[in-house]
């Protein structure tokens, strides 16, 4: 039903009575560039020319598996499809439509395509709900989180179908109107989104039912398993732009300098590490005296401030600066930056301000206005409505300096570390006899327009609320 | 150039001498559901008939405005018009090109839809690289997390006009081959696009150029601000399916009883604190002599056991029982699991185990295989290739378990609860004197294949190294 290509990155070479296929290993964590090999020896006529023919034209499996048995016999005809299968699962053979469509694999071992057979493309289908068309690098690709493969879209009509089967088609239906598309293409189309894994079942099954659209594609592209896109540390834009400072600018020039605590004291009678954790809750509920700028001062500097900027040489990538904090940060990047918004401190006027982890102060970007009262809302609805927030944290993320270097899962790094601040924030508070309470969500359009910050460059990613505790 | 309607979710009301236009609010975080309303008071007949134009057939803002003008005159025109937009700032008024496409706005606030001139359609035009269509609920939609705007594809022209846009188009070259679409009907589609934030820049700005698709959907998604999906605890599969239990069935019959800590003991003796945030250190090289398995049961104690289960009533919801742990996780619901991957460990035999966090034990569910080992591989290589890893702790998420609660931003809840158990991993290991390396990567597929977990049921979040510390 469909002809078969070996995918681009694989050569084939012909030489000492062998023929060798070759391809470099993409997938992430690889230092080095490898190559996977497979050699046939002493190929007899019809497997070299049904090689060639995966290679560089287009044949169907029973036509390259015929040229075999021609030439070569019926036994050799058996041991190439076998060979090919090997192939097949190796994520090496794109699987065509001509001149629709093409699939290529994008997993590299355990790659399953099972042609499905003519009974099962009678019926009605539908789009899965998790697939998509976009365009990247300039082609039209289909794809979805389900499945081990993309599908490039050779011809517009691809996006036509598609289009339809957001409802319930037949091959019959699907071809209907659509010039130049048959009953037989759409078929055979509707037989690509099978074997792809893009076609709605009839009954979702119950952990895909809980699966939102977002989270999937997400969790399939920031975890390694199922794609082949590069992955980790592989410093993308080194070279392409320059690095992100490890300190914003100041903001504004009304700044506010934070006492620091006695650190050596400190290391010295904090609450035992196993007792903040036991004791460690979320309080929603505060004094009516308020938390004190000295208080919220001592957090940042336990949790977040820069206790030293280090420079390095790599070898690879020449000099490189970096800060140690408090709290862990993968490549020790540190992306995210902490605005304190003040409803109620003693000391500190309502408004938003800008922490600045180096020198240890803050900067004062906003009054209070009609946009932070409907921050601090948000807040009050997300934690139960139980009392009016004090200071709400808002932590957003720099997001060119982490993007920079890491791929794939760089998003998924930054919610890990927004997690990380939480558990730093609540036990440091725990101590502290301070009331701490992470929140689950925020609205970053909002924040973005009270501080001026670009979306793209700079958004919120967290929220964690901290006030008195009764007395 | 487009039509404009309401969209569906304003009603109109004519009482009283008044026009009342009416829309529940969409966005997340209310409890009740309040609504919106716009009034006209004393409506002349050219103001009612362009409003019920506005409501239920398909008008040109200038035909609407011509409407008012003709009875009313020309400064109740220029107000109606003044009025218009203000209703289009509200997200209340979809722009539609009959009968290909309709946009529908997904903002309720500073909406903004710019209808772009002539002369900004003349050139050539790309589909922007954050734009896709998928399916969803039966319709053909495309979205674009830069846009705060959806398009619904009324026809399956829309699709094949966007798979061509992944190479540059003039509204000519566009509609070209496609039947029934003329040069005209590209150039509105195009600028519907245009509109929408959908078609790529001809150079991508800096902060822009830095996010992957995977990353800005889900940000965008993921957070409130520029959607007005559901967003946050709202119980979605309530009354719909059984929510998962607190703690998982055995995963083996093979159990490993672990040492229980004197808690009462560690909380008075323990590492203060701020000393442990100021010593915390990614370790990545180990002593000859491993990891014991009575610190494994120290740490996952301390860490990441359930203390106690409590029921509780909730008036909306019925009985409702959940875990108290050390690490704290949105709505208590824990639905992270801890596999401790062993490579060498004093007192435990290599292979893969689940953490049992109520019995405080763990089940085998692996020995050593090749599998396993290129677990442990990706690790070692995904820490910097600096030693042989001993335990490297798994983490997945039982993703039915948060998902059943949350919406919108659930799948970003478990990375934030990943960071926290991180940062509380670092701490307790920080002060039991072991060597703590989180990660930033793993392979979710392979974990499920030597698991036997399905991958959309339960699968890998997060990964942590674990070691003795070189003496």
């Amino acid at each position: 039903m469909f002809t078969l290509s070996l995918i681009s990155e694989v050569t084939l070479i012909q030489k000492d009575d062998k023929i060798i296929l070759q391809a470099p290993i993409r997938t992430a964590l690889k230092k080095a560039t490898p190559t996977r090999q497979v050699i046939f020896e002493h190929p007899q006529s019809g497997l070299i020319s049904a090689l060639n023919h995966l290679k560089s034209s287009q044949k169907t499996r029973p036509q390259l598996k015929a040229l075999v048995v021609a030439t070569d016999g019926k036994e050799a005809g058996e041991n190439f499809d076998a060979e090919l299968q090997k192939l097949i699962n190796m994520g090496w053979v794109c699987h065509s439509v001509f001149p629709l469509a093409t699939v290529i694999p994008i997993v590299e071992k355990n790659y399953r395509f099972q042609s499905p057979d003519i009974e099962q493309l009678k019926g009605k289908f539908t789009l899965s709900r998790f697939a998509y068309l976009h365009q990247n690098q300039g082609e039209t690709i289909i794809e979805c989180p389900l499945s081990q493969s993309k599908i490039v879209a050779l011809d517009w009509r691809c996006g036509a179908l598609l289009a339809k089967l957001s409802q319930p088609q037949t091959a019959s239906s699907l071809s209907a109107d659509i010039p130049d598309i048959t009953e037989e293409i759409a078929q055979k189309f509707l037989a690509l989104l099978m074997a792809t894994q893009m076609l709605s079942p009839e009954t979702e099954p119950t952990p895909l039912m809980y699966w939102e659209f977002h989270d999937l594609l997400f969790h399939s592209r920031s975890r390694i398993g199922r794609h082949n896109n590069p992955s980790g540390g592989t410093m993308r834009f080194f070279g392409k732009t320059e690095h992100l400072p490890i300190v914003k600018p100041p903001m504004s020039d009304k700044v506010i300098k934070l006492v620091q605590p006695n650190l050596e004291y400190l290391s010295q009678i904090d609450i035992p590490l196993t007792k903040a954790l036991e004791l460690r809750q979320s309080i929603r509920e505060y004094d009516e005296q308020p938390i004190r700028v000295q208080q919220l001062g001592k957090l940042l500097y336990c949790c977040a401030r820069i206790k030293k900027i280090e420079t390095m040489e790599i070898e690879e990538f020449g000099t490189w600066h970096f800060s140690y904090r408090p709290y862990p940060c993968g490549g020790a990047i540190y992306e995210l930056e902490i605005y304190p918004v003040v409803n109620r401190c003693q000391g500190l006027d309502a408004g938003v301000y800008h922490y600045q982890p180096l020198e240890h102060c803050l900067y004062q970007i906003s009054d209070w206005n009609s946009d932070v009262e409907e921050l601090i809302d948000d807040a009050y609805k997300s934690s139960g409505e139980q009392d009016q927030p004090q200071i709400l944290l808002v932590i957003t993320a720099r997001f060119g300096r982490l993007f920079w270097k890491y791929e794939s899962i760089a998003y998924a790094l930054i919610l890990k570390h927004v997690g990380v601040l939480y558990q730093t924030f609540y036990l440091m508070a725990t101590g502290m006899h301070l009331a701490p309470c992470a929140l689950g969500i925020g609205d970053s359009d909002n924040f973005a327009k009270i501080t001026g910050l670009d979306y793209y460059e700079e958004s919120s990613v967290g929220e964690f609320l901290l006030g008195s505790v009764r007395r």
